[in-house]
């Protein structure tokens, strides 16, 4: 679908999400701000009218100052308690029944306590996990709603619930068993595991990654509360670096004077073919008459599956690209964006998409089967390939963020090099998956030329290599 | 849960999803037109002021006046022909590619035709159905939703697809071969059985009732599209007297000048802990200030599963308990509810809930694990009995309708008679399930004084005594 016609499309359910009112009324100023940040670029195919200008005519002058989208909510959530309470509340934490942490659990905490999820505030109690198993979304005090596709929860077994007993406030600690945080006000409730896969991925088919690693071993109840992190969460793995927060990604874009931000959610190494999405994304919001669009490529932190490429090499790939200079620095941000994987297609893609909003970015790439992956039983897609753009475009709360769908981009062999899919001219286009990825490096093969950077492919070589020795012995359940 | 600390609960709640300004600010008047319908007596033990006194203080004179809620998109649907084109539509019908529909094909294409499903006009496209499948609602142009928590969809299988063609328009055929609608505006789109069942039940679970008889035998395609409905729809069964649409029920409550209009969904006999539940409403209501607060007894008509008693039986049955004076038939309307069962639980309820506010409906009561039914192959309920009316409050496009959730009515041996279940004294309660009373029935046993109307009571024994003669043959696979 090619994004002049998706424009369309999506300008005219955007508008049918905005004001009850008049769509020429003014927008919600609560969630939308005055600003450059309220023009919607993807209006321009559906006015047909001067806006087509874009910001220069729809603000002016006022079109390079910066003014970030909104969080969700209003207010950026920071559940790190403050240095000079710390001491105290780690004194009472140690006082308090404790409920020890997987590691994925630590990522949510993380995810949680930076304001990826905001409003949310803690792992979710039942209402809010009804609330976004069964509409994707929360809804506020005022009645207005925020996205919130995936229950962000905690599990604990029957014995930890005995030991909780009727206390109100629980201490979280690590796997090591080293204090993190203290969870208040908590609420104990059902996990009824079969109904949360079901609504959450659309099938209960055996071989799910992120069911098997961590929804099928967890306890049997949920416990909510309020968070108070005790101390910002590092990872110590050479990439803390990269774990920009909202809060320092949205100082950064300020202090880069950014008129629009775009992200990229990836889990994957960059070829050309991304490559092309994020260059061509930029040339149009120039063309629109942005000044300063700044490009997030925000690789996923957290766990992913097993033969997905893993996060250290992945960082070490797009610090190639930018150095072969395929993505400019100085218009680009690598940041790690620190969620776990779940692959649930069409919910998780909105997760994703709420979660850069709160991290400032106002315009959001969705390419082909976002989040997707195979049928873990099945010889086809686990999910439709445009059923992500489209739920995307519908969900609840996400009227703010403005969506933008690509084709697909593959390898044109006539040419030699990547472009956006041609379905009259399939023949002479290559689709080159991370099996075909492996093999090419495993024979020592070249990819076609312009699939990938040089020094990024090498990158791939190299790991992909290191897993042949490997292969004898059983791969690790996941990779975080 | 006690009714006055739900009204609590419940009044929080709807205030949460009321306008999003001040909630001291004026409904919406496009959705809550001003006029008694738009007084919610949920709020009183919220506000605890003189709103105490309700509409007689909110609306003074204007009390009596009959204004009813609004149908949801404001206008309701009616899809059945003028007369004066019926002949000409029927000629254009037979020219077209033809789709034979299942007789449950046929009760939800009466579902949409009278406008329960207001303001759908045809069998869902993809759009709609994702909206629905994901967030339990459908978006209008001018950004509002109502609430659409099931996928109203018609499947076909290939061969079919293949007849259409490039036709843009279809006609609807009977199981008989009886013209019956045209489709217009069709869209076809991939039907994953998988998705809509693990997304709309929570559960893949083989031996879901509508999943048996209806989804797993059909085609892998949807088609979606506007109908226009050649002529209403009958069934001849003698119980077409009882199918009042929504236009005509909406007459029949302005002529009985109804100033409240309360719904009770069932799909089994009436005893007398439903009769507790709907004159204690009445009683509540009219301790609030209404004036003449009319019950909609609103037996479901469509697909039922084969061991829930059918239709015809639950007809006759809830008569007696009109005539034995249980419930007062001055106040109560008994009418059919078109609709399939699907069971559901919370994603159905809703649907129970919204179809009702179409017919004029602004009170809905919902007890303990409204549609229901016990796991199909695990030893437990299949929903938290709780979920369906804690959904129920916090839906989308459910803001207009007064929630009535009340706790569950058991026979209490001491009183000896049906009351309101108190846990202090559980013992003292006999619950009453479809399965004891059959085996009342098969032994000639009585139920205890005051479970049922004697009249009622007569009636289920002479159906439970007919199937002994049919326990040796096999049950029929569904009941309509």
């Amino acid at each position: 679908m090619s994004l002049t016609t998706k424009l369309h499309f999506t300008s005219t359910t955007y508008h049918s999400f905005n004001s009850k009112s008049s769509r020429f009324r003014g927008y919600n100023t609560k969630i939308r701000p005055k600003s450059i940040y309220n023009f919607n670029p993807l209006t321009l195919s559906f006015y047909q009218s001067k806006r087509m200008q874009g910001p220069v005519q729809s603000s002016s002058t006022s079109v390079i100052k910066s003014s970030l989208i909104e969080p969700d909510g209003g207010i950026l959530i920071d559940l790190v308690v403050p240095d000079s309470e710390r001491e105290a509340k780690t004194v009472e934490a140690e006082s308090l029944p404790k409920v020890r942490l997987t590691k994925i659990d630590v990522e949510w905490l993380h995810v949680i306590s930076e304001g990826w999820a905001s409003p949310l505030k803690g792992f979710m109690r039942e209402d809010e996990y009804l609330q976004s198993l069964h509409f994707n979304y929360l809804r506020l005090k005022d009645g207005s709603f925020v996205n919130m596709s995936l229950p962000i929860v905690l599990a604990i077994d029957d014995e930890t619930k005995e030991r909780i007993g009727s206390s109100s406030d629980v201490g979280l600690v690590r796997p090591d068993g080293d204090l993190i945080a203290i969870l208040r006000r908590i609420q104990i409730y059902k996990h009824n595991k079969e109904e949360r896969v079901a609504r959450t991925w659309g099938t209960t088919a055996a071989g799910l990654p992120y069911v098997e690693e961590v929804i099928t071993p967890a306890g049997n109840w949920l416990i909510g509360g309020d968070l108070e992190v005790l101390k910002p969460i590092k990872y110590n793995d050479g990439l803390d670096c990269y774990r920009l927060s909202p809060k320092q990604l949205r100082q950064e874009f300020d202090r880069r004077k950014a008129d629009a931000v775009f992200a990229f959610q990836l889990r994957n190494p960059v070829h050309n073919g991304h490559a092309l999405l994020m260059n061509d994304t930029r040339r149009r919001l120039l063309d629109i008459g942005f000044k300063n669009p700044i490009l997030l490529l925000h690789p996923l932190g957290g766990f992913t599956k097993a033969d997905d490429v893993p996060l250290d090499v992945r960082m070490e790939q797009h610090s190639k690209v930018l150095e072969d200079g395929v993505l400019d620095p100085e218009t680009t941000i690598v940041a790690i964006f620190p969620s776990p994987m779940h692959y649930a297609g069409p919910t998780e893609v909105q997760w994703h998409a709420k979660g850069r909003i709160n991290a400032g970015a106002n315009f959001y790439i969705v390419g082909r089967d976002p989040a997707g992956m195979g049928h873990p039983t099945e010889k086809r897609d686990l999910y439709d390939p445009d059923h992500g753009k489209k739920v995307l475009t519908m969900a609840p709360g996400l009227e703010k963020l403005n969506i933008l769908p690509f084709r697909v981009a593959a390898y044109d062999t006539v040419a030699k090099k990547m472009a956006f899919f041609d379905p009259s001219r399939a023949k002479e286009f290559l689709f080159i998956s991370g099996t075909k990825m492996r093999t090419y490096a495993r024979t020592g093969e070249n990819p076609p030329d312009g699939f990938m950077c040089p020094g990024g492919w090498e990158v791939l070589v190299k790991y992909y290599k290191s897993l042949q020795a490997e292969e004898a012995t059983p791969q690790p359940a996941a990779v975080s």
